[in-house]
């Protein structure tokens, strides 16, 4: 049941995707590689499922949804760059610039950030001050005092042991305020109450966090080929993560008061949020 | 009087852009370095004075305004990368990169244009419509099919020489799209009719090519410290500009023809536009 909804939303995401078209030459080749290459598609799929738990139509926000992919396929891009991560590999794919090259990919990252503007603003049947709303918010998650943010607390925080604390901001920033505005923008332009977006606020939260904690667990435990890319690399690279700061165990209890939270944000819903709770289990059962 | 005008916009725009605050870290120290760090300011300049050419105040757009001088400034930002233009230095101080480094250069850039829209769809007193309109086009012009195509052609045609057309194709998308946006902006936020934005589009179409030949010029016949940059670099990367296509006296005829493209666009105003008749004559006369 979960899996059926999830991969029917998946499945409305990357056809959305697919048909986005730009310029025929290496820039729209560029942007598209690392687009359509994968990608769990986490923050549309909350996005339309969150419209859906407020009683909205996932199908009216469809473009919206799908520019929170391209902002997170441009951090990702611009994050693989020699100057930050200098990650050679993404997804199990070569890393964009390594195809591209360097001024390509940062443009490509450029260009993917740019356009989810472009998509966020089009017109759609919902009240157009609920859609700036959700445009300022979205800009916030994603910039300066959010994604953009935890990217440079995390290259400063390189070669650092930092505390549990330093790690949680981090992450809220450079994760969690994308997963948070993904929820929150499901419920602003799904027509819900302040109270459901709270809601959804606090579920996002804890899903953010969980999906990080399971994240480091998976580096640990996983392998490489299930992963697509290189396993125990926080080790190597001797980065603070859950598991290093708590222990392995401790981490996966941690992991599990995330959980709770989130199911239990999610109980002020008189509708059914089954797909929410179900997908919160996911993201700690995932293997990848 | 025109000077007047122009000065006060200008420290409308510098007082905006000096009250924006970001973390304190290096992050917001990078944006602001780059930011404030001088500029002409024709951007937000042109959006607020075509509020006013359509009966519209210039006060209550400046948000939206001075948006398109933080996407200008990312442009640069990223534009002067090693891994794209490889400048040092920007108007006469040391390029971001070479300040902050690579990776924080990339992320003020990031962290600029994100930003812009996070300014872009704050609650304006104006049509939320129309506003949503604005970031749409902005998005258009700043992104994948306007500003950041321009670069990527910028760079595919290093080394070839161009034809006029192909030149023309660069500096409309590289730079003409966002001019063209900023008159727009200021024509819809300011409640101008549509025959009204197509004279504003017109007139920055004309002023936007009117400022690339003289920008051409400049680099031939300017001295490096008044210029705030090396001149002659056009020659010196063998560049194709329009004084190497058309002879300097051929360029300065081009010049004349676009600035009198852009008085006459104005034409079908019927209340005074004087400031962006002088607007077009000072982009012709303009030592720097």
């Amino acid at each position: 049941m979960f899996r059926t909804s999830f991969e029917s939303y998946v499945e409305k995401i990357d056809a959305f995707l697919e048909c986005l078209s730009w310029d025929e030459g290496t820039m729209g080749q560029s942007m598209r590689y690392s687009l359509v290459g994968g990608g769990k598609r986490i923050r549309p799929v909350l996005a339309l499922a969150a419209a859906e738990a407020v009683g909205g139509q996932a199908d009216s926000i469809l473009p919206s949804a799908c520019a929170l992919e391209l902002i997170h396929t441009y951090s990702l891009i611009h994050d693989d760059l020699p100057a930050m991560d200098n990650d050679d590999y993404r997804r199990g794919r070569l890393a964009n610039h390594k195809v591209f090259g360097e001024g390509k990919a940062i443009l490509a990252g450029d260009g993917l950030l740019t356009y989810a503007f472009e998509l966020i603003a089009r017109p759609l049947p919902v009240n157009a001050e609920r859609q700036l709303r959700v445009i300022q918010e979205v800009a916030q998650a994603a910039g300066p005092e959010g994604m953009v943010l935890g990217q440079v607390l995390d290259l400063e925080a390189e070669g650092k042991t930092l505390t549990l604390g330093e790690i949680e901001q981090i992450h809220q920033h450079k994760t969690g305020a994308m997963l948070v505005v993904s929820a929150r923008m499901g419920g602003i332009l799904g027509g819900g109450t302040e109270a459901q977006i709270q809601a959804l606020t606090r579920y996002a939260q804890a899903l953010g966090l969980a999906f990080q904690i399971k994240d480091d667990i998976l580096d640990l435990e996983g392998d490489s080929a299930t992963l697509g890319k290189p396993a125990q690399s926080d080790l190597e690279q001797e980065k603070s993560t859950y598991p290093s700061l708590l222990g392995l165990a401790g981490a996966k209890e941690e992991l599990a008061v995330k959980i709770k939270e989130a199911h239990e944000a999610l109980s002020v819903f008189t509708q059914s949020v089954d797909f929410l709770h179900s997908l919160a289990d996911y993201i700690a059962d995932r293997m990848h």
